[in-house]
C-alpha cells in the first residue's frame, strides 16, 4: 500500500469512474454469471490461503509491535479456519436468491394498471472499514451479488491481509468474465482518500457504508455528501426481568457477553430487575466472572455484590469490546426501557423473561435495530438472520437497519403495465 | 408570517425539541387515535373553507402583482373543489391501513428463532416546499399516519394559505387529544430557517423531504447533515416505439403533457422511433398543438414538421412545467434508452408499444423511479398508486423512491423471539 500519491483526487475519481462503468455491466449481468464469479472467488481465496496467512502475519507483527489491544488483535487475526469461513461465506452468498429483478410487491389498480415494485441495484457502494480483513471479502461479495460495484477502503493495520484477499477476489471476477473494476480497493493509506470517497467521487458513489469505531462513523456522518448507512457502535443491553428463568438468564447473559467480546453484537451492559436482584443477580455475575469477565456495578449492584468494581456513568456509555460488563438494577421493564433509551446506541437489546406481556412491551417501546426475547445478543448477525452474510449492522433508520445483506443493498423501481390508460 | 426573529436558532431548535417529544407520543398512539385526528382535520379544513380561500386570495394577489408564471399561479391556486379534495385526501389517509406495527416479513431460523421485521415510525420529518399549499395538509397527514412528527417549512408565496390550512390541522389534532406539536409550521420567512432544518435542529430531525425546484433540492442535497429523500425535478419522457398503436400514442402523449402541465409527472420530452416517424410523428404533434402545446423539435423532427420551433440541447434538459414539449427522433428502444440515460432526472418515463419485448427491454434498462408501458406519465402520483396520498415523488434511490406514501415514511426493526437460544 502506498503512503501518498501526487494526484490523490485524480486517482480516486478514476476509481469512481471505473466503478460506475462496471456497475452498468453488473446491473445487466444474469444471476448465473455473478454466482459463478462468487464461487470462483471462494476457490481463489482457498487457493491463496498460504499467501493470505503470510500477509496477515505481517499485519499481526506490526500490530503487536504497536502494542494494540487484545480485542483489536482478535479482529485482525486470520487462521485457516477463518479463511475457510470466508470462502464458505462466499459460497453461501452465491447460493442465495438473486435480489435483483425480484418483484417485492405487485398490485392492480381499479383502472387496470398493474404496478410492480422491482428490486434494482443501487449503483456503486463505498465501504470504509478498519481492522477486520474478512470485510474485504464479505463486502465485495455482497455488493457483487446485489449488482453493485464497490470501492473498498480498509484500515492500514490490515492492509496486507486485505490486499491478499482482494487479489483473490479479482481473480474470481476475471474467471467469470466480469470486470475486475467491480471490486476495487483503495491502494493508498493517506486518510484524505476517505475524504474523497465521502465527497462522492464526482457523483460516482451512491452510498457510503462505514464500519468501525465511533470516531470513524462520526467523521463519515459529518462529512459525507452522499447517503450513509450508519454503523454506530454496538452498545447492547441484556435485561433480566423479574419473570426470567434464572438458568436462561445466566446462559443468555454469559453468551451475550463472552462468546466473542470483539464483535458489535456483544453485550456491554446487564440490567437486572430489582424485584429479583436477591435471587438472580449473584448467579449471573458469578458465572460471568467464572467465564473471565470483569464486572463493574452501580452502587445498588455493589450493595449486593461487593466484589463488583465500581461503575461510573461513563461505563454505561462505553462499548468495551472486551471482557468487561457494566451492571445496574432497574425498576422492571419500564426501568429497562428508560435506561436503554438513555444509553443505547440503537443496535441490539435482549430481554430475558417468561412473561409474554413484558416482552411485548419491551418490543413495542425500545427503538433499536434488533430486539431479542430469550436469546443472545450475539445473534445480531446477517448470517444468523439467514441473510447469508452482511456488510454490517446499520444503526440508522433509513433504507437499511440491522444486518445489511444483499436485499438491503438494492434499491427498487416501479414498473407499471397499462393498455392506454389516461389520467382523467 | 414573521420576516426575521432575534434568535432564529433558538426558535427552530425549540420546535425540534417539541417535535421530538410529540414523536414519542405518536409512536405509541393507537391507530384509532391517529385516524380520529385525521378525520377531525378533514372536518376542520372543510369548516375553514372560507378563511382558507380568503388567505389564498391574498397570496394570489401578491403573486399576480409580482407577475409570476401561469404554472406558478396554477400550483398556488385553491378553490372550493381543491379544498374539498384536501379534506377528501385526509379522509383517504385515515382509511388506509396503519403502517406502524405491520409485520413486513416473518421467518423462522433452523435454531427456532422467529424473526419479524416490523414497521416503526422514523421520528421527525422536515418538509421543505414551495408554492403548493395543499402540501401542508398532505405532508402533515402522511407524517401523522406513519407515526412521525413533522416540521413544515412552506414557501413565503403561499404562507397565508398554508397557515390557514395548518390552523385547521392543529384543531383536528387537539380534537383527538394529540399534541399540536405533532404538526408544526415554521412561522418565519427568513431563509436561514431552512439552514437550521438542514443542520438537523440538534439531532431532532431524522430526514428532510425537499419539494420544489432544482435550486431548492440542490441546496438541500449540498447542505443537509441528515438524510434526504431527494425530490429532483420531473424531466419525464414519452417514447413512441415503432410497434405503438398510433391512436394510443396520440392520447398517451397528449395526456402525459397536457392534463396538467405544472406537475412533476407531466412529460417534457417526446421521443419517436425514427422507423415510424413518417406515420406517427405528425398526428401526435398536431394533436399536441390542437391541445395548446408549443412543439420544439430537433433538426430531424423539423425536417418532417417545419411548423416545429427549433429545439436546442438545453430544451432537452428543461423541465418546462408549462405547455411546451421538446421532441426528438431516436433509433428504436435502444436509442430511447440512451437519450433517457443522458437527459432524464430519473423520475418517470413511459413507453408506448404493442411489442412486449420492447417494453421489457425498456423496463430492464431504464433506471428511473417509475416506468410505464402504455400509460400516461401523469399516473406518477401516490394517490394513483393506491398509496392514498404522497409527500412527493423521490428521485433518489435510498429508502424511498417514486411516490412517498405512509409506508415509505416508516422505518423498521427486527423483533426476534427465542426460547433461550445461545450462539455457538
Amino acid at each position: 500500500m502506498l503512503d501518498k500519491v501526487a494526484d490523490l483526487q485524480g486517482l480516486m475519481r478514476n476509481m469512481g469512474a471505473r466503478a460506475k462503468a462496471a456497475s452498468r455491466i453488473l446491473a445487466q449481468s444474469p444471476p448465473e454469471t455473478k454466482d459463478a464469479a462468487l464461487r470462483a472467488m471462494a476457490d481463489a481465496v482457498e487457493a491463496a490461503t498460504h499467501e493470505i496467512l503470510a500477509a496477515n502475519a505481517e499485519d499481526l507483527e506490526r500490530a503487536r509491535s504497536s502494542a494494540m489491544a487484545a480485542s483489536f488483535i482478535d479482529r485482525l487475526t486470520l487462521n485457516e479456519a477463518r479463511i475457510a469461513g470466508i470462502a464458505e461465506s462466499l459460497r453461501d452468498i452465491a447460493a442465495l436468491p438473486d435480489p435483483v429483478g425480484a418483484v417485492a410487491a405487485e398490485w392492480t389498480r381499479p383502472n387496470g394498471l398493474v404496478i410492480r415494485r422491482v428490486r434494482t441495484p443501487i449503483g456503486t457502494i463505498g465501504v470504509i472499514y478498519e481492522s477486520r480483513p474478512n470485510v474485504t471479502a464479505d463486502a465485495g461479495a455482497l455488493c457483487l451479488k446485489s449488482g453493485n460495484a464497490v470501492i473498498l477502503r480498509g484500515g492500514s493495520d490490515s492492509a496486507r491481509s486485505s490486499a491478499a484477499i482482494h487479489a483473490a477476489l479479482a481473480r474470481g471476477l476475471e474467471a467469470a468474465g466480469l470486470p475486475a473494476d467491480a471490486i476495487q480497493i483503495v491502494p493508498v493509506s493517506d486518510r484524505a482518500a476517505v475524504g474523497e470517497m465521502l465527497a462522492g467521487l464526482d457523483g460516482a458513489v451512491d452510498v457510503i457504508v462505514p464500519r468501525g469505531g465511533r470516531s470513524l462513523v462520526e467523521r463519515v456522518q459529518r462529512d459525507a455528501r452522499v447517503p450513509v448507512f450508519a454503523h454506530l457502535e454496538g452498545l447492547c443491553h441484556v435485561y433480566v426481568d423479574k419473570s426470567a428463568d434464572i438458568d436462561m438468564a445466566v446462559s443468555v447473559a454469559v453468551n451475550s457477553k463472552m462468546r466473542r467480546t470483539g464483535v458489535c453484537g456483544s453485550a456491554e451492559t446487564l440490567l437486572v430487575d430489582e424485584a429479583v436482584a436477591g435471587t438472580h443477580l449473584l448467579p449471573i455475575l458469578d458465572a460471568l466472572r467464572a467465564a473471565g469477565c470483569e464486572v463493574r456495578g452501580s452502587g445498588a449492584v455493589r450493595a449486593l455484590d461487593p466484589a463488583a468494581v465500581p461503575a461510573t456513568d461513563e461505563d454505561f456509555r462505553t462499548e468495551y469490546l472486551d471482557a468487561i460488563i457494566s451492571v445496574d438494577l432497574v425498576n422492571g421493564v419500564e426501568g429497562a426501557i428508560s435506561h436503554i433509551a438513555r444509553y443505547s446506541s440503537g443496535h441490539t437489546e435482549s430481554i430475558v423473561t417468561q412473561d409474554p406481556a413484558a416482552a411485548e412491551r419491551f418490543f413495542g417501546a425500545v427503538d433499536s435495530a434488533i430486539l431479542l426475547h430469550n436469546a443472545s445478543t450475539q445473534f445480531a448477525d446477517g448470517g444468523e438472520f439467514g441473510f447469508g452474510g452482511e456488510i454490517g449492522i446499520a444503526t440508522g433508520k433509513m433504507h437499511a437497519r440491522g444486518p445489511v445483506g444483499v436485499e438491503q443493498l438494492t434499491s427498487f423501481n416501479y414498473r407499471v403495465s397499462g393498455s392506454g390508460q389516461l389520467r382523467p
